[in-house]
């Protein structure tokens, strides 16, 4: 009998901690009374088990539930409901571990580039990896490239559009990937470097395979997704069949991951479900996550699991200048920094700014 | 110049809530330092506006922020995108209202039958209308049909899978649809009354294609589906081309509602995108939603709302026959009530408890 051995951390007393496992137990499997199972078989091998109680702090709890692997199979949408379909919506329950028996794992490809597949594509074999943001929304499509251009020329690895670029009037997603890719094989020829220029997909699972051909016709290699904001589902049909041979760097967009563990939701789900990089908002900068769990979330996306091939973890977010050097001690080389607003703050110092920060990074390789 | 109108409730002191305005404001607009945005036009047509700020009880104020239309277009994933991407992950922000344009508003269908739909295709003009539940999951394809067979003879309007029924070996998808279709088609030829079957849609949205071209052949007019676990991006595939004419029961799972207020997320965003039954946790059973929460949920879900139909409200969880009274005097006749455990409970006495609901349910309508 298989099981998924899930961890819950549960705030509750401690009067009430043996019987709130045993409900999440009930709640994430057969969800109904236990008494009213007359089926051994069912009792036995379906009905969820607690395996483990374990203090965590005052008020709060390290749940184990053991969740049979057959109601599973290998469906990753079924492994989303049942891990944390009905829980989700209780307050005092807050998923932080998931451990996969091995069947149930090695039916997810992961990654299909990683961290080796990135670092090929940009021909950066060691350093950390840079990653500037066209922004704001409300641009042309021409200023967009302009700016990829520009970025290029300060010799970033990879340029992404802003997760809040669409398929709107103001660029239209036909119009603005054509200029943007123009841009940076137009700058690569100049600097002899390949910057990979990585759009931005949003829309609907059939909406989204239409921009996935649009932008394969015209040679891009690398996107931008936001897997929760898509859905985890869509996303999984995105990168196993729509995307075969791309490169995806994932947005945290209504993520809403407070609610999940960030280091688990960022460093281990998106990275089973494929994501290559995984943005995610940097300690210090806009939102409340610590260092420690920026630190766990980075260290999760790289190390070894199975079959798995690691991703590269995308600090972003509030980032400045001063920052790049404390973030390559922090995160390393197998890291790409996001730069956004910081970069596009310096307006006519871009290309210097971006010279600077990719200075940096080689600097920190050596 | 059209605004999307969102509301955030923000935890936050009162010295600090002008900047934490503006700064939501900018990271669900443009993202990066309105100070290096040289052009007037963003400035004034993108970036997102902050409209009010009022106390909403201590250390808590609604903040309205007015975002460009035109930045979403009339696209349903950059929606989420816009009024919820970025800050779903700040603990300290949930969204509480959206008001769209018309334009915006009107590219959205709705619920294809909605309240009325559901109450032709089970013969119920008037009475509140009663939704049973087939469990435990890792029963066999048999055993759940002729539970769907006894929940017919007791008379209830609609089977529902649990929704943690996927496409499992206990119960494979297409065999277990063909058993439970076939089942009620026998019990509704007994009884003279139309008890739908509503099959459990989970999976990657080709394998949700594929799921209800299965289930149309056989005859399935109702499915359920949970919008959150598939993504409102498939499920908006979903509804608009794959379901056309065939209603939708939507589920809770997955949707960490606690982050988006209850009565917005199932009473319209799930509305907006298609469910034409909302099941949400009712109060006093295993989710702490308040009875407040709820009815608010339950009017929102079938309030006049533009063009778009009502949604069915269907409180589940933790019923029991003793609250089914309460029930109907709190949400009235427009309402479907979900009955899972407390009717699997019984045992052999399934097919009695069932009619004593629907008897219930019939003569509280007169």
């Amino acid at each position: 009998m298989e099981r998924i051995e899930v961890t819950y951390a549960v705030t509750v007393e401690a009067s009430a901690i043996e019987a709130k496992a045993q409900a999440i137990a009930v709640e994430q499997s057969v969800e109904m009374p236990v008494g009213a199972i007359a089926d051994r078989r069912i009792l036995d091998e379906v009905v969820g088990q607690v395996r483990s109680i374990e203090p965590a702090g005052p008020g709060r709890f390290h749940v184990g539930i053991g969740l049979a692997a057959s109601t599973v199979g290998t469906d990753p949408t079924q492994l989303l409901n049942m891990i944390f379909g009905n829980v989700s919506m209780q307050d005092d329950v807050e998923l932080v571990d998931v451990v996969l028996p091995p069947a149930l794992l090695g039916s997810f490809p992961g990654p299909a580039q990683g961290v080796a597949g990135l670092r090929h594509l940009v021909g950066a074999p060691e350093r950390a990896l840079t990653c500037a943001v066209l922004k704001p929304q409300g641009s042309s499509s021409a200023e967009l490239a302009d700016l990829c251009h520009r970025f290029a020329l300060g010799g970033v690895d990879l340029v992404k559009d802003d997760h809040g670029l669409a398929d709107q009037d103001a660029a239209p997603f036909a119009e603005r990937v054509a200029a943007c890719q123009a841009a940076v094989v137009r700058a690569t020829a100049e600097t002899g470097r390949p910057t990979r220029y990585a759009p931005s997909l949003v829309g609907t699972p059939r909406q989204l395979s239409r921009q996935v051909a649009m932008a394969r016709d015209l040679g891009v290699e690398v996107v931008l997704v936001a897997p929760m904001l898509v859905g985890l589902p869509a996303f999984t049909d995105l990168v196993r069949e729509d995307l075969r041979g791309m490169a995806v760097l994932g947005h945290p967009s209504f993520s809403g991951a407070t609610r999940i563990d960030p280091p688990l939701l960022f460093g281990r789900l998106m990275r089973l479900y494929g994501t290559d990089a995984v943005i995610f908002p940097n300690h210090g900068g806009r939102f409340a996550w610590t260092r420690e769990q920026c630190e766990r979330l980075a260290e999760e996306a790289r190390r070894p699991w199975a079959h798995l091939r690691p991703a590269l973890p995308g600090p972003a977010g509030g980032m400045t200048l001063e920052r790049v050097p404390e973030l390559l001690d922090t995160y390393g080389t197998d890291t790409v920094l996001v730069l956004g607003g910081t970069l596009l703050a310096t307006g006519d110092g871009l290309v210097e700014a971006t010279r600077q920060v990719t200075r940096l990074v080689a600097e920190h390789a050596t």
